[in-house]
């Protein structure tokens, strides 16, 4: 098997050393827009050769792992030259555009749409990480529309690496990523934007913060030429998880305004139920 | 030595912990409104012995360790009762009005008013971990009130555990962690609420969630009865970090209404910053 990764990031990396570990004479090449992503990765031993567009159609996968604007572009591209046995493998944050985009695509049944739900706050091939999708959820979408030989070789990596594959149209998805993905990198980057503009006149406050305030700020430290076109593309569910958002922030603020303190406890008591909700995940 | 805990949740029981290791001769004792809390504490090795409130006049360091209101109440009468050689420790998430409560009272040269920064979102004995407090900030307030005598005995405690401390006056540690810990409690109460409130009609969304998700709503796992009277008594600051907060949020909900993806990757670039304030802390 030859598994072309197109995006040698975080998440293209990772995919091309676990698959790597997973099926040990599987041959994994990658192709990237910036050059020194490639040579890194070259010298990491994510990919074993370089791949040329041009090459693509030797490739039995190909995995698209870039921007998700870009991916636009680039995947109806990618559907006209592979080979007729190949299967195209989508694993960006955003689902609805992308399979909109190949809908009428000559060669849709190759393509198959997928979001890895994994990541850190980091970027690039240094970030890449073995392992990095084990016992992590793939959310498959539209799967009926990708021929079935092809989804189940596809489906197959994703398995051999150790991810729980759950099914959803893309549509949901979008709409659902808003609230458990979207919403905490905007939460996390205005609670970042919010303290380094105090830390502009009130001197070293940073020495002050704590673990809490680092796990909540983390997101803060996410790529934005990543997340700026994922915000773009689901823009309507994310606008509506901010107001959502909002409101209740509102809601907080009036009842500290009001000195209404069982009402905060109460806020604060109900939310605890999230430590059911995560115990099976995190 | 005689160190006498009050309060063994998470914070009282580390210190506990902590305390016995670095100084193996001390006597480390404690009590609890919960007496739960205290078998729990001599069972887990946490103190070696219960006290009575009305026995605390032998220890040569109190350490108060409950949620701030109480703290009010309580230290005021502890410094009735100890020995005039004793210092009374508070390490409370609030500092002024407890260096105000404690302003005239005729032992006020015996108490030192300290936060050492760390925690995690748990509570109670079982929470208690040795090591909790290593490398980790302690905001040491008012310290020229203290006698210096006193001083140094409770300052010798805390580098012994490892921390470094850091001098500010109580108005400004309350306003300063307003910011860098309040305000992150609140947006990760809030965001756990928004997406709560969702799951309530759209099921199964938290196999969605990754790690960021879990890391942004972390300390909406915290105790209720320990934050809300925080936010009681730094209402003013909380409230403006909140509105700073919210503003913020708003005004990248415009950038997204507007389409000013520019803006948005602006925005976000900017923030960045904060890998560089956070690479040295955490």
């Amino acid at each position: 098997m030859k598994v072309a990764v197109i995006g040698l990031g975080l998440i293209g990396g990772s995919l091309a050393l676990d698959i790597k570990k997973a099926f040990p004479t599987c041959q994994v090449v990658g192709l990237d827009n910036n050059k020194q992503n490639v040579s890194k990765a070259l010298e990491l031993g994510i990919i074993e050769a370089e791949t040329l567009f041009e090459d693509l159609n030797s490739a039995d996968v190909v995995i698209v792992s870039i921007p998700v604007n870009s991916a636009m572009d680039l995947i109806p591209k990618v559907l006209d030259v592979i080979n007729e046995t190949a299967v195209v493998i989508d694993v960006g944050s955003t689902k609805s555009p992308v399979c909109n985009v190949v809908k009428q695509h000559k060669n849709r049944r190759q393509f198959l749409a997928t979001h890895p739900i994994a990541g850190t706050e980091f970027s690039g091939p240094d970030a890449a990480l073995l392992g990095l999708f084990k016992n992590k959820t793939n959310i498959i979408c539209d799967v009926e529309k990708t021929a079935p030989q092809l989804q189940k070789r596809a489906l197959k990596i994703f398995e051999a690496i150790g991810m729980n594959l759950r099914y959803m149209n893309p549509e949901a998805h979008d709409k659902h990523i808003a609230y458990v993905s979207h919403l905490s990198h905007i939460s996390s980057f205005m609670l970042g934007k919010t303290v380094l503009e105090k830390e502009k006149n009130e001197r070293d406050i940073f020495d002050m913060a704590g673990s809490g305030f680092a796990s909540t700020v983390r997101l803060a430290k996410s790529s934005p030429k990543m997340w700026t076109p994922i915000f773009q593309q689901n823009k309507t569910n994310v606008i509506e998880t901010l107001e959502e958002y909002i409101n209740n922030l509102n809601h907080f603020k009036t009842l500290l305004q009001n000195d209404d303190f069982e009402g905060v406890f109460k806020e604060m008591e109900d939310t605890n139920y999230i430590k059911q909700v995560l115990k099976g995940i995190y």
